[in-house]
């Protein structure tokens, strides 16, 4: 018998045991297969990182029909290269889904962002990938509100793909209800006041990271920070070429 | 006394110990005063990363006329920040440099690489910012041919300054000699092969990282990693904005 339902691969930045992650799998699996592969804790702000100097563990911590979930010592991406590496190589899932983050991934936080750094692994291979983020750090989130949101986004991915190099970055505000889903591009902006200096019980200085997002561009009306704040969805095609194809020219100067 | 000479953030993703980052110091001295903050060992392959679960430390290491050097706890560009927030909390530097790494970031790489986070971030926070790579993984690698790209590229940098957003990324092939500098795209491509599978004392499967680097366009000579094989040092202009501005419109169907 062929199983023609798509196969969905799932991870996060969070933990497998986060709540956002969970109710991504109870939102997807009506959709399709779902392989989830999720690090054993938390790995907010692991950007792109990989594990390259302890070896990685892949632990299978649930199985049931049309659900298998692992977890593993690594990083977000190390997640997406182990699953494809070990667990879909004979075909590749049809698509990357990864959230739902607890907390914004808006605007520049994409660069920081473990959630996002899957969704561009994801990319890189050529597996259509979204990420999802709600714009609230609280643990106990009440995600209902992103449920019919998220389907409709998975569907029409899985549906039409998405072109080679591109990615999806899609945030909820934190509102009940959504105003509708807004294309937008990443706002300009960057944290501010970092770090809250200390001593420690030893007289040691420490440093612990804290900080605020500067929008510099608060009324940009086709950027990701303003749908939000104005109560929509926001999605933002990404992609992996980072060149500034636009600024080779300008340092001909350079080349010799 | 004004003191007019160019300052300078140095770090990287080998840590303080690096010949790279020594090299980098040596040839940048007659350029401008130096504060290095680099990380305390190595952090290969940390991207974006930031450390918000443990405190950071920033321990000064060594000091002399115009070159101080701290080193932390934390990734690359907890580096950055760190540097921005508490040494140079009056003004900021005129430039940071980042490497030279050990190991090629050119093409897919620079997603992942510690050493181009550290100059993203740089960038981020509107710092005129510079990656450097050596394309060896060699610890005792013979740096000595990049001094004179080096300097000419950071003086450039200095008093031209880059576009807000921009920064650069530098590559040079492991020869002994350069055919000169080519202003290059990040070519497309991927990692493959990326696990030795193995079974550790204790009976339990483990997975570490090794991978090849597919180039998915060998022949695009417009690419960096094309520029390396012939010789040349590959100059990519890369940006913080991941937008795909040119997707927007294809996903109008989205948007209720």
């Amino acid at each position: 018998m062929l199983n023609n339902r798509p196969r969905i691969l799932i991870t996060n930045d969070d933990g497998v045991t986060a709540k956002g992650i969970n109710f991504l799998v109870e939102t997807l699996r009506t959709v399709g297969d779902i392989v989830v592969v999720a690090p054993d804790g938390p790995r907010s702000g692991q950007s792109s990182a990989i594990t390259s100097n302890v070896p990685l563990r892949l632990n299978r911590v649930k199985t049931e029909e049309g659900l298998d979930i692992y977890k593993t010592n690594g990083t977000p991406v190390d997640c997406v290269k182990l699953a494809l590496h070990q667990i879909f190589s004979d075909r590749n899932p049809d698509i990357i889904v990864s959230g739902i983050n607890h907390g914004s991934n808006a605007a520049i936080s994409i660069v920081y962002s473990g959630t996002m750094g899957a969704a561009l692994e994801g990319c890189i291979m050529g597996i259509p990938s979204v990420g999802f983020s709600l714009c609230t750090f609280d643990h106990d989130a009440d995600f209902s509100a992103t449920d019919s949101y998220i389907r409709s986004i998975v569907a029409d991915v899985i549906n039409r793909g998405l072109d080679n190099g591109v990615c999806l970055n899609v945030n909820f505000p934190a509102v009940n209800e959504y105003k509708g889903v807004k294309l937008c591009r990443q706002a300009r902006g960057h944290w501010t006041q970092e770090y809250r200096k200390d001593v420690d019980p030893f007289g040691q200085d420490y440093y612990w990271l804290q900080g605020f997002f500067q929008n510099l561009e608060p009324d940009a009306e086709d950027t990701d920070e303003w749908a939000l704040k104005e109560g929509y969805v926001s999605v933002v095609p990404c992609k992996v070429d980072m060149t500034c194809h636009e600024s080779i020219s300008k340092f001909v100067h350079l080349q010799k």
